[in-house]
């Protein structure tokens, strides 16, 4: 919370406004008690303008409750009747206009020197076995000077390494990703996590929207996205191994240890999820349309015309 | 989150819907931080279907944050600019169809039975100074057997012995404002916590919503509300002296100790609220109207019908 | 927190005193971060009359601290100097003197039932995949009735199927410790624990000491112990697959989701372990011996004398 | 946690010991619950390193338990028996053997740059009526540049304006102790908080212990003293308006946000302290001496001369 940056180009807005949202359906054999880990907040760099939330068929108060998890995310918990279960998500977030930082000269802490809580965070969990890439990491990295450095190291030899493609599953960590040579967005994050992890540098899991802004539009359809934060300089630092370009519009959904922690969808029970539309675009609105008016396919034209324009600008 | 209650009654809604929020306008002299405690979320009993914040003018990202208190609420957090600022909240929050439980047969806990956390809520704070009133509470109601008759009868008390009309400030405290005979909803609530924690019953202070569903509307300006909870037999539980009879359609937007905890505005530097409107309403709207329809001034009439309707059904 | 049951048979005390510790020599190559969970608190269950810590050399202060962890588990801090490091602790705690309490008929709660807080507990972690043992979770213990019988089959089982001996590491996860048939306390705490997760059990890993109260001598060295919590009936519980009887004098050091979060000691470096000598004996005592009387190397006479009554007495 | 300081004078040791501790005996008519908070735990600038606790009759393990409260004190929770209750603890800690820095440069932050925890550290409680004092505090102390003179000026005004003197009772406030002209020190206390308060420095209340050191021994009875600290460019800043001079060998017990929260008994019913005990010394000894030694009464030969020698060399 800072003064505003003296003398502002009154020509360029500091902040852009994006749609985001998702709409899942799910086919449940019996009742079912979900959690997804969904609800982005307010955060320094992020503010929510508008949301709704529709779940299809309408739950008892009794049975739809949310709560905050250790890690500060909010939790949606629902006992799902058997049948077809839709929940919908839609949100106006307000975020800034520029690029994530690059900031190549962050220095890397000392062990003795991290604020405790952070500590936690150098520690292997359920997809990060960090322990068993410590070799390899400092034989890799080990070299480099400074911390934004080693991470920045991290991120390109995972682009090098891995090809971007399906092979991992639900229980795919880290290490086996890396072996494997194949990596979606998850297991990205997953080794640059252990990675750093093994380097002392505390690191953590991030999961949320990533809209294609000033980027080739990429017409697979959108997901949601995982990328990783770094300790540096007393702030958490953003890197994203799978696109390892500074990139416009992230909202984040939530933070964990690994993917265990930030699951969107937990199921205790089995479910089949029948139909999954994630959406993400860049709008000069300043409230959300009407229900009525559906929730985005694709890419709206205005979407596309902002990220050109935006393409253009920067 | 418990199994819906065996063969409910398809013709009764088990919840309704109810549009509230606020429109505040500050003039400040200087540039100014300030904080808000108004954005209620999920909790057991209420539930946010959509929600929008304006405020005007924009600010930088960096001006304007969100933040947990100790006591878990979400408070806003600016630094308002000098000149005029607008700040408003719309909600759409989902709510129990039934009335304020009322359970006349709940037990006292012991002192020595209560989870360590309630403890807290057996100590004095700012407003509510519960050791200069210990000796009264224990002659007008230490007879009395049970913790909800005990809490109940402290309501009773206070309907009597005060009468609703300003007369305090920011400043008054539980006793002060007892002893004046005066009382507005705020007192209200200082007295019932301050002479329940005397009776080792704890006790936290509520402010929400409280809209005319199902009495006679009141024809003044809506303002926000404040009652208070009494922990009982494992839960918290609603009691309001001021209006001392149950009520459908609370909103519950923070607690904490007492109203120094949980003022819907602090502000560090002058500052004159030149503008307040607050609505609550129920409504069979499954979203919120588009911001061009404007903000709800009076009781609407579909809101007044729906208010008749609940009356005659209860 | 309750009254005293009514006549109690004075010829027995509810409560025995152990003196427990440990002593420990780390040979550093360079100035080295390290933590200890290695401090018990106050618990329900366990009371600290008496505690003394040692290190040597002595560090300034602001090289040793103590923070508690996402756990609520105490972790010394240390920035340790190049050579010798001796770190030794030293303990009086009254615990109960009865055994583990056994309590078969306690009931399986239903997902949709537990507390948030407790849903933490049933996600897998770095050594606990139980992600990967959910199929034979079910297949073996799927048709178990009851939420304490099917936490103690999973304990039969693994005594039946496990031999104790080494052959794990420091990264042997459940999975892996289970499919080689054999474990160490450890691996027998997070084989329980990744099963019962597996069955929506909420479960976690406990450290701590347990003396040979009751039992025949251990003449083996005493080291730290590793057991497990189940969350049954609104209380943690105690299951122990690695013994699988019921014990007395049991001191809680630390719980967690696994191993990773309360390792006895963590080093930031390289690191030798040179000497270790863990204790915890039943004493009549009621203040800890003078240091210069020294730290307990075997069972002492008094304590084998004690536990030997303890055994007529059972 | 940083490095120790290039070339330290290895003629001045960097710490000093104290045993402190406290003999307290109460008469209860019935049966009560009771609260203290009399437990100092490791922090920076202190670590403990032995200690024992006694409760005189032993109580049942489930009479008797710690818990944490929101401040992060360790509160000792019993209930006690009717007639006698003998509750003492004795520490050995290490602590600096330098005074409390005296910083006059520090800064003072504005409020929009605080870490919003600090925020609450603004409000009023209890005992610390800031509201009240509002405007006298910007008159006396509103034309003052910095945080610490700020805080320096308060305490030398309360230096000035209060004679230390009883008068006061556990109800008496800040403002009223401040219009009486008499406190004792949690009067001193609550004033130099509640000053600093209305003039945005978030401030907090202490207790603990501050043994004669360095100083003209007080021979009146050796009693728990209470100060404050004032956030100050990133931490917490120690001031004693009772003293208001630098001292030597503070064991901080407690922080909260007045007395209140950290009185250092609580009794739920009536009780009478019959005697109380409080003792702080500075010792050579590296451990306690044993129970049959006896609680330090007066100070002691070997206290009077570390601290005469303590006065030689400072």
């Amino acid at each position: 919370m800072t003064s505003p940056a003296s003398s502002p180009d009154p020509s360029r807005a500091e902040t852009i406004r994006i749609r985001a949202g998702f709409e899942l359906h799910f086919e449940l054999s019996q009742p079912t008690p979900m959690l997804f880990v969904v609800e982005p907040t307010d955060r320094p760099g992020q503010r929510i303008l508008a949301s709704r939330k529709r779940i299809v068929p309408d739950l008892p108060l009794a049975q739809h409750s949310s709560y905050l998890d250790p890690h500060g995310n909010t939790v949606w918990r629902l006992l799902a009747p058997a049948g077809r279960l839709e929940v919908s998500h839609d949100l106006l977030v307000e975020v800034p206009a520029h690029k994530d930082p690059v900031l190549p000269d962050l220095p890397k802490a000392l062990v003795q020197d991290l604020p405790s809580p952070m500590l936690h965070y150098l520690l292997p969990s359920r997809y990060v076995d960090s322990d068993l890439l410590s070799a390899e990491a400092w034989q890799l990295f080990g070299h480099i000077q400074g911390g934004w450095a080693q991470a920045q190291a991290v991120c390109d030899h995972l682009q090098t390494r891995l090809q971007y493609g399906a092979g991992s599953t639900a229980s795919t960590s880290a290490r086996e990703a890396y072996q494997s040579g194949y990596a979606v967005c998850r297991d990205f994050a997953h080794a640059g996590v252990a990675f750093c992890r093994a380097l002392n540098l505390p690191a953590r899991y991030v999961c949320g929207y990533l809209p294609d802004i000033g980027v080739q539009p990429d017409y697979r359809p959108m997901d949601f996205h995982a990328w990783f934060e770094v300790w540096l300089d007393g702030a958490w630092r953003t890197f994203d191994a799978r696109h390892n370009v500074p990139r416009v519009g992230r909202i984040l959904i939530a933070t964990g240890r690994d993917a265990s922690d930030v699951a969107f969808n937990t199921a205790f029970g089995g479910s089949v999820l029948a139909h999954m539309k994630v959406w993400g675009d860049q709008t000069l609105d300043t409230e959300l349309p009407p229900l009525a008016a559906g929730y985005p396919h694709t890419p709206t034209p205005e979407g596309l015309r902002l990220s050109a324009e935006w393409l253009q600008r920067d």
